[in-house]
């Protein structure tokens, strides 16, 4: 830690700050600067109790830490990029830029039997579909809960596609993950710790959405959570961040696609449906995505998006998302992936 | 529903449009203005699929929602301001401004009982202490767990201090009820509507925290969710936003007090520690709550703040909180409160 | 500065580092810490150029300045309050709360006559009005100009108000200055060092409010344009900021009050009627900004605010205007104010 | 305009209101549905009073326009794209994505030179380079003024690429013009209107850069200033918004792409450089910006990054730019441009 006093300070000042680092547990050194004295804390920041209360003393202007706070995501822990494997043959992080693709809520049988052959058909790799919704208002749809995982298990039979659905409840997870292939997290429990724990123990791969308004370095913490319980399969999912644009429902923040694969070795996703709120809008982020390096795309995708029961605004339709497949080609070719 | 169309759109445009609206159980009314033609979908929205997935329809502009979307929490449901009793004696939301304090963290029986004692002669009147912590990172202190819920109640025996804590997991919620006599729910889970319905069935008064980047809208259905499973005995608690600027952690968003208090008949709290993250500005934040019309206080307070488990740097001394007690009379007395 | 190492780096690296430091005209300084290495950079960051660059070495994994960048503005070169006088016998920034209350525009000599009288009736002290108005669009009303400028006059002769008026061009200095008692640079200029400084030179009273999403740093960097030009007399204006919220038009962040009062010594202004957009919430936030010690509020009032020019959503009618005066009375004297 | 009456509301107040709109010059329409009673106010909502006032009647609940406002920016005035010619032959917004570089500040002769042949070489089209600086701090270099105008010229004859420059003050209009190719206003001038319309009578080209938390809609209306008065050259230039986020200075919002190019006929430019304020993510964010349609890039690029005068963290060397300029070919053929 690096803590910087307030100026001309007398010299039982000093001191009695010195005193409270090493009692601490920090080894104090002095660098006496031309406007401010500044102490370096030297120790594990990890291991001894966090110097930032400090900030209290009135002799102290401020304090920053120097080390980061995440370990086992970090790419300085695992310098290669990690991939995650899903089902028998999806990779993750590898070469392949894989597509997840599927509606917003599992609604009936015919809805999700014709998406997911349609996306299947198109390219996509892995289907998606909520069967427990987090809705905003409790008058809204809150998902078809355990029918709606036995259809999707159902489609999975009839395709061959691994399925990737939300988990939203600690007294869910066993249920949830005897159907998912890879359980989502959404991004209103991004930082339900309890929650990604309980996930974080069945071994699974666990999607982790972006909090609202959740800054990288939590984010990372967030995934730091799985893997310090033991489950080294956590794809990182930006899907917008809360700004005060009004124009989209989010703002997607592509350049975490960079940022993430540099701090972290494992693998980014982006969901291009809720970055916007706009069917509109998708194509066009999902090239970006790709071109800045996205490892996988989560799209929603919707027979009939018009009549969705949630979220119809950003669903394609069964042609949008072919035709879009079609446009990624030549980009995904043109950054060497496949 | 307000539908605005694009310009210039073809008849048999129009028709679609207004066949969807017949579809989805509503019934159109047009207006055709200068610029735009536009639709009111007369219906109830709370009754009917949403109408916002026409948005997909490339011959739509925008669509707009008439209702409010919260019912029970609203002011119209119930024009007179509800008010919550804690324990035997303590009402909020009445004329009374009710101080609740106490520290982040549960860290010991002398921490506590000497801070419990100690707010306690300084005229707080509720006690409050985190027993499980949710924390950004893993590898920080979360919490004693039991054993601060039963050194929670031992402070409540000593000092008559009703107590309220946190309860972060649906797993927690029975161990948590018996010893709280009100539940927090943080910031964080705001939106985890499934430990909001746990909370409710408790049948304890619910401190909902406004989420870190949480619409005032989105808060209130929050709170719906609490209602809408058979709980009236919400208080929503401004802990601060988070925006761009760094000087604080938190911008404290004190026009809540007035919004919420106006679009909803149940208390509003204010925490100024969370607020600012510093706790050379929790002072000038209670004041400023006071004279706004805040119904309650929640303020960390600590016998050493320095040596805090966690959040030091936001926590007063006994002293300080002693000393802002008695800053806060004449406010209290100026705005008619007691 | 301080800047930190990546971990591991090889000691050939490490001299790169130290000899770039030198060559900027800083003296190194090497402390190895548990995880990273820092290097404490001592000489003055306000002399020598600024050692930010140096994040582009791939060795360095950031940088940190220690000084604060702000000087004139700060605390520590003035540690008495400053007051501001105005016009003959109002002073801003001492014991009394000053209120500055008119127009958002200037419309008409009977609607700037009765607001005027009305308002120095009820209690302020200087009257508001724009004579020029910075628009989002240009088909909306960009004020009266000079005309404008010279009903202002007029009002003040009749009522001894001093006039407060927004100057928002190089090129229109020299004629507000004539009628103005107190320049007033809007949010969207609060950057615009050009309109700044040639403000400064006028002499006269610099009330500069808060850009849309201006850090408070940035805030105290702009108004240390005015002072390093030669005028030392600047009000710093809260009017909110922007944030992800709609139900108000910005966020009044009230934080700021203690903020700048702490680290500067210059007078703190809160406008509550911009602060928010809306009428309705005008009066609890007068409230929180005195108890939270603004020494200045800026108040816009409309004999018939829904038949405003401009921003008739956020003006108060000369009643509503008179009533607030009535009930800040009795929240004035408990802060120790007149 | 939509306003949406209160609830409940007596005969004689729905009346009041209806006698407002009609005395502002709009025709009102009523519908009456389930929960509310809405009114259309039929009439040209930029040739009248805005309605938007009304917010101050206790009879109304909402008010929401209907119409865009701005015109001649937009793609409903103007279906076809618009191109920007740039000195002889270069064209902004045709098939070519033309990118502009060179320093963030002029420093000297050397410096300017060696970087605009390096820039040319690799395949930049036009030259770009500060010569006057709006700095945060009053202490920080504030450009070469017009010597480094002088300096640009006699690049420009060196080299042949046009020359941007930025333009920040009313009184430097004819000076800047007499040597840019095209005015670039920064983000902390987007919203100087009369920079904007001062700017706008030079005839040329103006670059008009995104402010730090400006909507959509508020970019486009700056443009519609530039058009109103005159000049139909606008380059609407992305270049990060403020957020929570501080990893990155800012957030590039690369959906500003899509969105511009749909709402407007005007060449979209992305500044990386500004955009996320650090050299290593420049590459990742200019070909996320050409896969997502992006006309034109303009990247800062400097011999010696470490030792530039301003932003040298954000600013590319020259084989760095040279080696980006190789990686976004395959992109730009992928995309069917070139």
């Amino acid at each position: 830690m690096i803590i910087v006093l307030k100026p001309n300070l007398p010299k039982a000042d000093e001191n009695l700050v010195l005193k409270e680092i090493r009692r601490l547990g920090y080894k104090p050194h002095i660098m006496r600067g031309v406007a401010r004295t500044v102490i370096g804390a030297i120790g594990d920041e990890a291991q001894h109790p966090s110097l930032e209360s400090l900030r209290v003393l009135p002799q102290v202007e401020s304090v920053t830490p120097v080390q980061k706070r995440f370990k086992l995501v970090s790419r300085e822990a695992h310098p290669q990029d990690s991939t995650i494997r899903v089902g028998k043959d999806v990779v993750i992080g590898g070469p392949e830029v894989v597509v997840m693709a599927g509606p917003c809520s599992v609604e009936s049988e015919t809805q999700l039997m014709t998406t997911a052959e349609a996306v299947a058909k198109a390219g996509a790799k892995i289907l998606r579909g909520g069967a427990y919704k987090p809705r905003t208002s409790p008058y809204e749809f809150q998902g078809l809960g355990v029918k709606g995982l036995k259809l999707l298990a159902k489609a999975r039979k009839a395709t061959g596609l691994p399925v990737i659905t939300e988990l939203l409840s600690e007294d869910h997870v066993d249920q949830v993950a005897e159907y998912a292939d890879i359980l989502q997290i959404g991004a209103r429990n991004a930082q339900n710790f309890q929650l990604l724990i309980a996930a974080a123990k069945t071994g699974l791969p666990i999607l982790l959405k972006r909090g609202l308004s959740m800054k990288i370095e939590e984010w990372l913490l967030a995934g730091e959570y799985v893997l310090a319980h033991g489950n080294r399969h956590v794809l990182f999912c930006e899907r917008g961040i809360r700004t005060f644009e009004t124009y989209t429902r989010n703002t997607l923040d592509l350049a975490a696609v960079p940022i993430v694969k540099k701090e972290s070795h494992l693998p980014v996703v982006i969901d291009p449906s809720q970055g916007g709120g706009r069917a509109d809008l998708v194509a066009a982020m999902c090239k970006g995505a790709v071109a800045m390096g996205a490892d996988s795309l989560l799209i929603e995708v919707h027979p009939n998006p018009k009549e969705a029961w949630s979220d119809g605004a950003q669903q394609l339709s069964l042609e949008g998302f072919s035709k879009l497949m079609g446009e990624l080609k030549p980009l995904i070719a043109a950054v060497g992936r496949k």
